[in-house]
């Protein structure tokens, strides 16, 4: 079982709440938190306003053992951490003189006045330790609150990421933190995961596993802490991949398309696609993995029937009979994509939607070939949803099929 | 001067707080929120965990006028956001039979039967109004907890959006909240952009345009509320349009493989690409509008440079003269891309890296060649950044190229 200590983060400012902007400080500190044993339990985002601030820190602070509190230390009147956390606590702010001559020196080396206003980045919450910031102009500030320990950052990352190694991994960081494994899965749906895998909960702890589903790929996320958590996440990898089977294509950071491209360059063979209703989503996927060329060849997208036959050979009197969603002309697509000169050839034909569907052929109706030296596989597929959803499912489900046709052979 | 009510966002997801997810669909929901005249003065990430749920909802609806909850709706054990509100308003679940019999066909409709523990996405909190999600299996939910409405929505973004904008927008989109029109512009950087509309902040007001910018494509969120918020609108427009000039692709929802296809509908021809870096991502994104097929006649993705001759027609004279990332190859591939059946073509040659590069052409330098029959355009890039970046860069300004192009003719 785990024993984390909790941590919670806040990241100041109001830019951070607008419609284009993301904190990623946090990823920062999470990853920082952990080697120390912590593991983030909450995060926000709140206003420049010292008030927030304030209600921030004092719900957090009674629910956890530690609080990062990143940005508002500038020199700008709308920079209020400072009084935002001294606020939370009671205390008021002290000018410190040391620091005041710092900051003097530092803007006369750039040639600079300090401006009166910059002088508020010597304030320092009465009773807070300081934690120097040799990247910067503001110093971090670590104070405690209830029992909780609160760490006041800069919003620059190269700043919070240098005043937390020197400062604060040195004193907390031990050998308890978290270690993660991924499990990855393709082919299968989340629900059917998770109704596999639940037995295991009352071994590893419910709490100890996280599954994370996309358009038909599900990844099993597993953790463990503390001195044996190598020796457990190995007894969980064991067990979560004897459940996961066939479904399981890899672990950690692998894709599925790169895993697809593994198994034929083990093989030595090259790889073709021909898509229609996916337009070259399927192509796009393989090539987005660095190093790519020396296995996939390239692809023909036959969005046009023309195209099909002419660019890939489908037969017209198969398109007139079965049609161009069909078992068939998927087929005959694959056979055409090994033309290109591969070994390896993926199919994809649907009916991507909103139009185009029929009572016989709804729109979601999408067949899949996969042919390699010594075995042919075809799916048929009915996917829910809209035109993007049916078109990222039809290339996962597809890119699925052509590891399984792989992994026969 | 806008005077918001207040708004809250909470991600729940116990993977939003590791240390490689961050939550997005706050940006999504910021945005729609503009529209109704909100503005988010706080947002959260918290645990998959009922009463870390509740704590949090009962905290913001304290202080705040709305607060959208998004995420945990779903079928596996730990959605559990359900739960958590309804322990915050200290009422209970009820389930739904409509909701179970809707859910139980959609199952069936897959070829599948719903597992048990799926029938939770029936669980309705007592008093709340259903938000019926046609995209997807959980509805949304809608109550109140003290003066503050309070909206459950799923984590997945367009049924977050599509159950927002059908049954939110229409009601609290009205009146007095503000109206928004977004002007679209392509191959530029945001930096130009704010440097050329800067001069009309001190007309219009700063906090009533905001600049959205990704990788070639630039939004121009104009605002205006009130009486007269039309009038300003269309004052706005014009102003900011003179500015864009021929950057400016389009108004409103309008995609720039949208505003292409028109462009080629308009004028009767057909359009086919030959790619090679961006591995179909260009055919991707013209496929990834609806009724494309009427314009779009496919795509030879040529990764291997055998295709480039085999299949493109490039002379392999011209591609042991020049390389396969140069004008000549380039042009001489859109050349091929009209061999597809087509009087448009637009291709894409470049090193997207890691590899690849050399001190003439180092990675993410891209050349892209347009095609009509009566002009023809070449560009050449050198983007930085890496493989993803590189290839969707690339996609962008070859299809903002292809628009400038047609727009000559």
């Amino acid at each position: 079982m785990f024993t984390f200590r909790r941590a919670a983060f806040v990241a100041v400012g109001s830019e951070m709440l607008r419609a284009d902007r993301v904190d990623t400080n946090s990823l920062l500190a999470s990853r920082l938190l952990q080697r120390c044993g912590y593991a983030l339990v909450e995060k926000r985002c709140v206003e420049d306003d010292a008030g927030a601030i304030a209600r921030a820190v004092r719900e957090l602070a009674a629910r956890t053992d530690l609080v990062v509190v990143s940005g508002g230390l500038g020199p700008t009147a709308d920079d209020v951490t400072r009084e935002g956390v001294a606020q939370a606590m009671g205390v008021g702010l002290l000018r410190h003189d040391a620091l005041v001559k710092a900051l003097e020196a530092r803007y006369r080396r750039a040639g600079r006045t300090i401006p009166e206003i910059a002088l508020r980045m010597a304030d320092v919450i009465e009773g807070a330790e300081i934690l120097p910031n040799p990247q910067g102009t503001a110093p971090g500030q670590l104070v405690t609150l209830d029992a909780a320990a609160l760490v006041l950052l800069p919003g620059v990352p190269r700043e919070l990421e240098e005043i937390f190694t020197t400062h604060l991994l040195p004193r907390w960081g031990c050998g308890a933190a978290m270690k993660v494994r991924t499990l990855r899965l393709s082919g299968v749906y989340e629900s059917q995961v998770e109704e596999r895998v639940s037995p295991l909960y009352d071994r590893f702890g419910r709490e100890a596993v996280t599954i994370l589903a996309g358009r038909g790929v599900v990844d099993l996320v597993l953790m463990a802490r503390g001195d044996h958590a190598d020796a457990r996440l190995a007894e969980m990898d064991e067990a979560f991949s004897a459940v996961a089977g066939d479904d399981l294509f890899g672990r950690g950071e692998v894709t599925l398309p790169a895993a697809i491209l593994m198994l034929c360059r083990e093989r030595g063979w090259k790889l073709a696609t021909a898509e229609s209703c996916t337009g070259g989503l399927a192509a796009a996927q393989l090539t987005s993995v660095a190093g790519s060329s020396d296995v996939f060849v390239g692809s023909v997208v036959a969005y046009a029937n023309e195209l099909k036959e002419e660019r890939l050979g489908v037969p017209r009197r198969l398109l007139e009979e079965h049609g161009a969603v069909s078992q068939e002309t998927a087929e005959a697509m694959a056979r055409g994509a090994l033309g290109l000169g591969a070994q390896v050839g993926l199919a994809i034909t649907g009916i991507a939607g909103p139009g185009g569907g029929s009572e016989d052929k709804p729109v979601g109706t999408v067949h899949v070939a996969a042919m390699t030296p010594n075995a042919a596989r075809h799916r048929r597929f009915r996917f829910p949803g809209d035109r993007t959803f049916v078109r990222e499912c039809a290339t996962n489900y597809a890119l699925d099929l052509l590891r399984r046709t792989l992994r026969e052979t």
